[in-house]
């Protein structure tokens, strides 16, 4: 089986090809990674668990920078970075892994971000101490899991577009992420905007495109 | 047809019998108000639009005392009030009738209570400037619709308990209060505790308890 | 009863506050507009039904500029608009008033907007035909309901952020909006980033943000 | 315990009775596939995990052609296959499992079908590529997970038939397959019709069905 | 404003376009009738109900037929029709209103119908006693609220596609048809296909599609 | 910890005390059972699951007759049977574990049952080849999963009550038993009456209660 | 549109066909009712409404006996009532339309009915009460809104068959009554079953069933 | 990577901070208890399942006090308790871990608790018998799963603030608990407050709050 690789997307939209790894197979993966390296092309994996990686032949895990708490893995190394306009900003412990994910995806894009953790807003004076490097950004990626109610006040905080990311931190009726995903979009806060549940790649990918920086030369479909 | 009034609830539960009006016609909304004028009882009527109270026969509404914001109605006049120990905190404007039921509730059974509107977190600066008047007391009704996020905040900042109040003020996915509701059983701040959407005579009755206040001298079942 | 505006918000997070109307009865609306115009204050009232705008007293509508498809209302004029840098796309006719929501939002914060309607992906070449003046804006706003295809669509054909707003038009599954707002946030598109149902308003905030143009010199909580 | 299979579907449906694996024992799969052989009848097997297939004893498993991919096996050999009618598109690589189900379905009735992968729209010229291919087909089945926008974009490009099957493939608000289920259903491109996700078997029953080849010369119940 | 009509709908996939009525206003629904008929095309309206095709201007009114059951409007004068290939078989009275669109959308595309009205499975033998009628079809079009069980019976009683077209018959847990949905595609039997609750007009186009009279002779894009 | 039992239950509504052990501990259960044993009481444990069964130490599984098929255990042996008043009809194989489930609790209370299996209406003619048999009953348990359609065509059959049990049988739409569960409800057959999902042990209890069997001599709260 | 009773309803099942009027139009109800008329058959109308009832012509008025309270009417007289062996529990003052339908549902059947209103389990005594005239019945039928608490502790306290009838009386979590009906289904209560919400017909169908009423001399298919 | 850990919630809310494990890894826990011992802070953990305790290193369990039925372990030894005011009452013995968990918490806090178990309203005497002992408390909490009646029956009862605790405890429609949880906020009873399903630790921390033993002498923020 042979797969139809996107590879004009970083053309058209700006955005290089990243693997969901979730469903797919050992064998589907190794696949994958190996057209990728016979194009030179540098690839983003994402979801891909410890077990998963362990599974991939040695030929597929050689060359891959892997990361375990974000269950991300880099083809073709690391780019220089740019100075940090985002700021992620987590609520609590648990949240990292997504956070770290939206980090990992703006590195293997070349920017830098700021990680900004343990700020829920059960204990608001966290925030506060920190919002001024978060104001200080472009572009704030805010992870949260439970009622996700840090991101409307972050949102009635700064001025800088607010992505909301909902993880599927918590039990009983904010199991899954549902009761943080709504909260991002029933927000009172107005500029915030949401990704779906656990979606650190998207909101990365969404903050490349708001800073501009996921524009290329030529645009041809 | 006859009804059988819980007339011995309040020796149960130190609360007086309330009447949801909602799904009751016009002419049992009358035959319960004049059974409780032959036994001189008190009553508190709830969720009485203004349309349905019109609709009364005059001897039903003589005697009844009706608010039109909070769709209160009270039989039996006023009683003294005790000095307020329950803070009414609500998001916004839109949230007021809800808040107002929690107050008429009070009232009617003898407690004063804060009302502190328009403190909704997108501008967290308007809650913090009345912290101090919602600490000073021993229990706090936060009223809030869209994503609720001000349980969660109050939560944090108070040591009284928290009776969140969802409200059916939004659309969308915050259309008739489920994701209020959602934000305050998954709130990260601990003992915040949650009575149904709308549900203001609820909260105050849950209050009154908190006070104990609701305790009489007997309790036979 | 008297209200706590929230002025501060716009030296705060830029944007100016906007009044949601719906759920506000008129005396409530009437309070507002005169506190707004007592301050010398511009305001945006979005969701003013034509019902709700006509049973305003005199007074509150004058100055009022009242806009009936989509419903919003300004009180204090127009201001000059900047180019346009953002292009508000919908699918189907039956989306243009949560689209013409988001124009007037922007039109108050003084910029312009390319509206681009009937473009729904049922037929493609519509869309194929306009791609390029989409291409041209710094941010994308798409409006669509139904089952929302127009999101992924778009979002793998330009290098903008796309403001995914999904609409209430639809029937059986796609009553509500849910069936829109569920293909945003699943988009196998990355960048795409949803805000609530009919939330034209909404979309309009997060763009002006997104612009850089709600950052004012001082940000002081 | 002794079964009571539908020997008589074929006679009045068209289609021979298939099993459906998932929630049957090793026993009682085993007690299936014997009495098939006893009548000396062709039997389709859907959702036998590797595991199921692995822990049938080596009677039932003789004889048998397993498909690991689809999850099949096929009892009584292979038909002779008519030249192909039907298009089975898959959106990504993850969705290829379903899809396959369909095509093995198709092959137990006799009918070869095209495969055609990893054309999902956020890369549209994909899609494009490959659209007259699709389109000299006399039925369409479209297999998709996510957001599951391609059903509304063949739809819009094709005059065959588009039988819609949502995949399970997805997290968050798109987890278990709805999001897709309900994009197929709501979609805005009139001829769309859809089966249960994950139901690749069914798509090519309803495919088997419009080519009129499920039509036996006699059809008494 | 001025609509982009999907004109070339018809060359590409061999349905001529139609309106969805619900959320247009009256001046929308005469703009587009007014265009139709400026350019000479015949036009289907769905979804007008009594009261909005009664809003209409008499000039916009003249010419349509106007069908008060299925609430359906035809532009442009009747075709002859195609002996009957499509069963359209109700379950009840209160399903008539969507069998009807279904059987108008076949008659604007010059196909002829069999309707086939009151046969619930809760009295089979009405269902029985017609069946060969239901046979004698190369479609059929299942119309069914409540529970649904019409789809399965019927899918394993006849060898041609059927159709399900859930209806928002019902109360409780079958309020607004998703309980007849779910039983459409959750169906035992296989073949059976499913359109939207209340899409009488998508059912039609599927079976126009199937019939193969969708397909015109060129399918430029 | 010490368990207080309802011993005064079967006196109370002529049911003894059954043990519902899936979320209870291998320590709880055997508790349960050697209070029993000291009482001399007998005992149904249902949901026992093999891998619980086998981890309960030896004297407690002494004297339990344990049901694989069905995950029930007896303590106390045996009882004489009365001639089958009670028809069990199971649609699929993969019912057959609820179904049995019924079974088990009826002659554990001193009642057969006639289990009818495979009998789905996708295959109408293996029902009503055994439709005198279940007539003959005087109550009807239907055990069914995916779309539960046996429920209502069972229900337009007999003049006996149908006790429909959905099953959680099914995938897509139809996973955990929700789809069955809804067209049990929704029936448009009257007297089709519902338990939960799964619940064989309940519709046999029910079942008892309907033949007069569960009602003991005294029934003292 | 000639209509195809299902008259042999009542040899096969024995119960007589009732018409649900809710989605049906005043010209169809007047067929309806003038077919019964010409056959001399007797007919039980449920969910007609007093404006719908107002709007039949004065041919099909004449001879309904109109009940406004449960919405229902009689064609053809009053039967003998047999002494009341079943039990219509109801919570609340607002239950009572349900109840009263559950009542006329019987008499039209010739079955006499206990009503016993207004024992919600808030106030425990109240059902203490009459507890005793409750066992005294072969039937109960409860109905309930809100949580539904009163069919578990009714389930607890009866040798008798429970029939739950959860209404749609509530707001908030249980509005139209999903809180109720959930709450009938895991009742830790054996032998409770369950009806639609607002079923009051079907519960008297079914308690016509289990008295052995509903079963005719022959039942011919 | 270090933790923000919210040292000051116990001066602002009166409450120490708590560790939910579940989703934290055992490095990270074991970082948590490292920070907390060399703050010589007493620590409560909760949701630490036996296989996530016996993962921490030998370091980190040391002096962890674990308690496997409410998963929970305290570090920093016990304090002295206070009589008890809170009752804790469960229906059923699979109710246990989560009431434990609650008078956990209560001990953890120096207040003592009565645990009242095996009271389900299915054997309403089991309650009654010692309801004067539930009634001599300031608070209730009440852990129920299934239909959770018992917090109804509770609510009407007592005089005290009822807690209500759904649980998990259930399955078909009770599964993961939102029938307990709905039936909680749905409840006649007034005065019935509810925390997230399974939250003992929440429930014991509103109780904290209503004895006032949460609140400090300065409550600086």
């Amino acid at each position: 089986m042979d797969f139809t690789f996107d590879w004009a997307r970083a053309t058209r939209t700006g955005l290089p090809e990243a693997v969901l790894c979730g469903a797919k197979s050992a064998g589907q993966l190794a696949d994958i990674v190996a057209a990728a390296r016979a194009r030179g092309a540098r690839l983003l994996l994402t979801r891909l668990e410890p077990a998963s990686f362990a599974a991939l032949d040695e030929t597929a895990r050689a060359g891959l920078a892997y990361d375990p708490l974000s269950r991300t893995a880099v083809l073709g190394g690391e780019v220089a970075l740019a100075e940090a306009h985002v700021a992620v900003v987590a609520a609590g412990t648990s949240d990292l892994p997504v956070a770290r994910e939206a980090v990992q995806t703006l590195a293997f894009n070349g920017q830098d971000a700021r990680l900004i953790a343990d700020v829920g807003v059960a204990g608001l004076w966290r925030l506060m101490e920190r919002i001024e490097e978060i104001r200080a950004c472009r572009v704030v990626i805010a992870v949260a899991g439970m009622e996700g109610a840090l991101f409307s006040v972050l949102g009635g905080l700064v001025s800088a577009p607010v992505i909301a990311v909902p993880t599927s931190v918590g039990y009983g009726v904010a199991e899954g992420g549902r009761a943080a995903l709504t909260s991002a979009l029933a927000s009172c806060a107005p500029g915030v905007v949401a990704v779906n549940i656990d979606n650190g790649y998207g909101a990365a990918c969404a903050a490349l495109k708001m800073l501009g920086v996921a524009a290329p030369g030529d645009r041809g479909a």
